[in-house]
């Protein structure tokens, strides 16, 4: 029984924590391709994790379980989460990790998961990762149901996403994450964008959307449509957030 | 012929030397899993290997080979090893990576790998991860045996393993790394501490110790009996290490 | 249909980009091993991608698909590419990347991935290595080939490789990286070096080459044939990099 566990955290790589959480899905089906997304999700960050989450997890064939543990809350009352939306499968705490998840798909089936069948033998207090959602994930793959795992959750805790502003044709939104090569990723979906604007941001004006770095000159600024569908301001083999170098910085984007 | 090869080392992820050793692996036999452990054991750092080895290795599957590459000793005299305990394999230098595997089962037996049919047929002075640890692991998951690969070695090295002290009820441990979430992990076991104790840390008293970090208020110190069955000091959503800024902290716990 | 697909990115591990990738790929071929080799090439570095690729690629068995997404022209003119040399395939941009494979394997086809049937639906401006280069390496497991991809490309960029010079028995060459350990590799290979000889590096000499790091005292410099058959200079368990603080040093070897 072949299948695909994702693994996203904030353990880091130094560790021999995800080496555990790989044994113990191993352990229970040897067969399954464990893929490591990133344990660098920073530590507690929920947001993150949920942004990054909702950006990849759909490339992924249906089947697909898709483990998250940025888990803040272990061992108090929060609760381990199992869900199927969009034929993948997604296991992790109830703590807003699934929101944007749970936004798109009203109707998914949320699922506590509580049953001792699912989990190691002895669950501790600290490492839920290990003992409880490593090995759901390796159950799910073998048949098991997220229904199968415990009580429906009605109100799963879903975090604010900061929507962009509309008004009179102009967009005001924010930066909500600077990727590892300095690209400022907004919250302005390209639906939103008129097919001519100009974006301001800090003391920057933009003039024009364009489709790639490279339509602009190396080290230059620009605006375009991201690999997520959401406005991005880059540098062309730069960094944009070494450029517009302000916290939270607003995002404006006008027709021109 | 599928099965398991868990990586630790202290290779790094900038270079291609894991990938080398992935190589290699997957010549020999394409149908192996190879699982990254983690890459960023201090450089040369055996005991830190040690230590994580014997916390993750028993969760994979029996027929697992966990190979350790933490090898500052490298082309010199150290004999390269491999060993079955506990149903698994061990692949990697005798220089007390595996203390605690050989503590735990004084009867495993050990055997140098000698036999050039588990090598590369080039071996270099330098790299024996790709040139003889790897084949080796690989070769085991196809059938050979550790006894195939050379002569018994009656003496591997063992590392002194830091047990606390306990006089009068009292016990007097030490950390013995923090992980990256700044938790700071002891060698105190928890068969060792009475249920009603607290902790002595530096300048701070723990006046119990806890079942998780949730027991305590966001930024505030907590003791508990962590993943590995070991006393914990932590901060809840927080960095023990930056609060209790001690090189080799002394660790007491006393019944209350 | 199993089979092995390597990744050399400079994505970082942070972002959910080689996720994507991953996704991407096990949805057109869910039975595909796919292998990080590194996401930390320095960013936009081709030099060094075309290095560490021609120092792992070969110990991988045949058949093999080795993707290289280091793009710093992405959306632009260059084009994608997919070759064959020494019965492996490899994937990625029309930037020198391939400069050592092509240079010792004249006569492998090389062709444009142009053909929409082996992208995803959507191409995105920014993002080749989701979009173009991970589709393209999964239908090559599943029996593409890449001349089925798009039109031969007669004249892939190929970067200038820094040759040493040899004169009078005396060889001058220079570093070309520094590892992780603080090795310095350099571009002269082990052919050129007589068995006697020293080497000359800033304000250092060393008097002979080693067979390996343990032939010197902890903390000495020594020289020796690396992994990858190229002179290294090296501190036996430290490192060479911060000893020879040097920008670009020259390194000379003198017969003795």
């Amino acid at each position: 029984m072949k299948g695909i566990i994702t693994l996203t955290t904030d353990f880091g790589t130094k560790d021999h924590y995800v080496g555990a959480m790989k044994g113990v899905i191993l352990g229970i089906n040897p067969n399954a391709s464990v893929i490591d997304i990133t344990h660098e999700i920073d530590k507690y960050n929920v947001t993150e994790a949920a942004l990054k989450l909702s950006s990849f997890y759909s490339y992924f064939p249906e089947g697909t379980v898709h483990v998250v543990v940025v888990d803040p809350g272990v061992g108090g009352s929060r609760k381990p989460l199992a869900l199927e939306s969009d034929g993948r499968y997604f296991i992790g705490p109830d703590n807003g990790v699934f929101s944007l998840i749970l936004r798109r798909d009203e109707a998914a089936g949320v699922f506590e998961i509580s049953n001792p069948d699912y989990m190691l033998d002895v669950v501790s207090g600290t490492f839920h990762g290990r003992d409880i959602f490593a090995p759901a994930s390796a159950h799910i793959l073998l048949g098991a149901r997220p229904e199968d795992m415990g009580s429906t959750v009605s109100d799963p805790i879903l975090l604010d996403y900061p929507e962009p502003e509309v008004s009179g044709g102009e967009i005001t939104g924010k930066v909500i994450y600077a990727d590892s090569f300095g690209n400022l990723v907004t919250n302005i979906p390209s639906k939103l964008i008129a097919p001519r604007s100009k974006v301001i941001v800090g003391r920057f004006t933009i003039e024009q959307i364009s489709n790639t770095y490279a339509d602009v000159r190396e080290g230059e600024l620009v605006a375009l449509v991201g690999s997520s569908g959401l406005l991005e301001i880059s540098v062309n083999q730069g960094s944009a957030s070494e450029v517009i170098n302000i916290e939270n910085p607003e995002v404006v984007v006008k027709p021109t």
